[in-house]
């Protein structure tokens, strides 16, 4: 697939997840193994401290790994989170979150991704959490299609 | 503490949380040691194949264990994740999810959880997700109280 | 594939495993979706402060969890472990370590299992980590066998 | 503490784990935030279809990230994993093994560390994993010392 093909299939899928527009994510870039999602922060996303929740963080990471992992597929799959772990390593605080996702092993059965997402600052950045995830790469067949 | 005083901690935090109003969760039950939450399936938490996003289903997982945890912290202290794994076993779908967070080991630093996520529908339940989760307990003189 | 044919294939898979040898680990129970396998303590499988070694602890875990799989699969199949995670809750010391594996999800593809050690010290007994492993189903058409 | 010290306190408590000395595993290399660890190939360490069992990868990965940490620890302090997952990407065969620890986050309470692990085949290197662990620094007070 071209740039530009690769490009409108993640943007196409995102635009399906409707979670991201509840949160209020949004994909910032798409390259061939590597895709960048932003989350403004908002008061609608909190933990009980003031600080991104560690879920709406995970959700924005784990996208940006599938939405990777999804670049390197051939046309007709579809791609579904396995497991993923997340380091959560400093209070999620900023004007807003920037997760990057890249693709580390891209296997037939299981895409392996790592993804890092930052809490930008005026024009600060801060690494703020760690992502290690495992995608499926589904068949047709299933159904399902991205 | 005693239980009441337990579930009225983990009901005031829990309602500092605003991502929990944005997602539509509630707890559904506090005792020491664990805590449940629900997630009723709704069309704004969705991924691209209208299953619930495994970043709606970690966060909630995220939350039980973190509030299990909780429970059994001294007064002063506030409560912190700093890693989560998760396995998402099928797709979340259903009428509604249902987390359970237990504490498996309460250490002085560090409270180690293990949660499953259910899907329920009708009156059939199948688990959809396995996470365990690190919570660290932040002394009051951080600034942080629960 | 009958209990004595399960355990028989498991048994033989373990003895092939040079490594078990190597630490002086030895299968204790194979049940459908379960398997055990002991540690007994030695000065040859230490960390710097004395205690049993992370790595050890994890190789018997994943072992377990990785048989436990096994024992779900088809007879051609072989098992590959893609991932585990293990949060170890206290130093590994005592008589031995035991490891107990299980099933949490048979898939077609991939088996999640979970797992706990336990370190037994004359007749008491206290869980020192706890594990979650993906297992992959290899197709005997891979040349793998178990 | 200086380059000389540093290294000095890796080497001098590597040689206190005689897991490392059983599996042939030794400290190749020790910068201010980063060790590496190398394991020849050999029968003695393997799983049931002759590739390096996953759980010596994991203890070579998890003790270059422990020591990783360890670099940048105050004199006193000493070192303990509290948990670590491992993606295996490829099978682990070749001449040697070779991973390489990195902090990503040096907190006071908790060292986050990220961790590759390569095989290597004649002039040819090839990562097979991947693994992020949490380093927990203990104090003095502890009667455990690095």
């Amino acid at each position: 697939m071209e740039q530009r093909e690769i490009e409108a299939r993640v943007r196409d899928s995102f635009a399906k997840q409707s979670i991201m527009t509840t949160l209020g994510a949004a994909v910032a870039a798409v390259r061939p193994g590597e895709v960048e999602i932003v989350l403004p922060f908002s008061d609608r996303i909190l933990q009980q401290h003031g600080f991104i929740h560690a879920g709406a963080v995970a959700t924005i990471a784990d996208s940006a790994c599938g939405y990777a992992a999804l670049t390197m597929m051939p046309p007709e799959a579809a791609v579904l989170t396995t497991e993923f772990k997340i380091n959560l390593l400093s209070p999620a605080k900023g004007d807003r979150l920037r997760a990057i996702g890249r693709v580390i092993r891209n296997g037939k059965t299981l895409v392996v991704t790592l993804g890092e997402v930052f809490a930008e600052t005026g024009g600060a950045s801060k690494q703020v959490a760690m992502i290690t995830a495992s995608m499926m790469v589904v068949a047709t067949g299933s159904g399902l299609r991205d």
